[in-house]
């Protein structure tokens, strides 16, 4: 049994996806961050890319990830990798960007520039790293849930939806899985 | 045959050390970043913690990671995220400002809480993430050829290493093993 803890909006929406396409026994737990809950002590697994990754060996009936061609995985891997170490970065300045500077000027600095960064790698994505019609291509992979969770994102990010068509088609498809609009339900709730 | 492409002082290092530690054949390709080399079109693996994992993966009886449990393959996979997403990141504000923010006053400010957000981020590493003697115990994975390279720019960094004697000894140790000297000399070379 896994347990799961998350804030509604966080990135741990996509390893809650994940777990319910897994068919994973699971339960939630939901946190506080305005009481920095996040950062109690626990023995716990951490970083969406590693969850995910785990996630998808733990369940390999439901083929969550490449898991028989380490090349693939590792691609699978990449993307994930990229997300979280430089799309979910550069959304982060602009909420988050005493986490680097100092100075209020230095905040609006960064907030300025988020259309711009997340917009860069979001036309990467749209380019070339998303083969749809799913990330990985044919298949649904555990880059799915993470992509769609920072996909989420955009319009906050002042990113306008209508320059990435393969990136809205991905959104739309993933929501209407029922794995995503039971989590959601629940997250929302 | 693999084919590293990598620039000397980069975070390439820790692939570099894992392949050379898991006997794999392969050569190397260095990439001028002044001409923006990096930035070519190939149809290649990227992102450092997918590059280990996959090196792992490839050459299992090299044991360069704990691939029969997934639970502490997903630890060693989470330390690496940590690394790339947290404290690589941490460092980048010292001279890549201008990937997050427009302004001189804010790379100023950026550059100058490097030395406390890289310190805190080590501070962590050096209270509970590194095992010892390597990073996940009596055990020498893929988290410690990476480490290595990100405790290689300490002291860039501002980082007082007087006050991490754990990574301090981590790095010492690491200096020692033949594949690494064997990758710092053609790497510095």
């Amino acid at each position: 049994m896994f347990k799961l803890y998350y804030a509604p909006g966080t990135c741990a929406l996509a390893s809650h996806i994940a777990l319910e396409e897994a068919g994973a026994a699971y339960t939630t737990e939901r946190l506080d961050f305005k009481a920095n809950q996040q950062n109690s002590p626990r023995g716990i697994l951490t970083e969406t890319p590693a969850m995910l990754a785990f996630i998808a060996q733990s369940f390999p009936q439901a083929k969550l990830a490449p898991l028989e061609d380490a090349f693939a995985f590792a691609q699978a891997q990449a993307f994930n990798s990229y997300l979280c170490s430089t799309v979910h970065v550069a959304h982060a300045h602009k909420l988050r960007g005493a986490r680097w500077a100092t100075e209020e000027s230095s905040f609006v600095d960064m907030r300025g520039k988020v259309p711009q960064t997340v917009g860069a790698c979001f036309a990467l994505i749209e380019r070339g790293m998303l083969k749809g019609p799913w990330v990985m291509g044919e298949q649904y992979t555990i880059c799915d849930p993470y992509l769609f969770t920072i996909a989420g994102w955009l319009e906050g990010d002042g990113v306008d939806l209508a320059i990435l068509p393969q990136v809205a088609d991905h959104r739309k498809r993933m929501a209407e899985r029922p794995a995503v609009r039971k989590v959601l339900a629940e997250e929302q709730g």
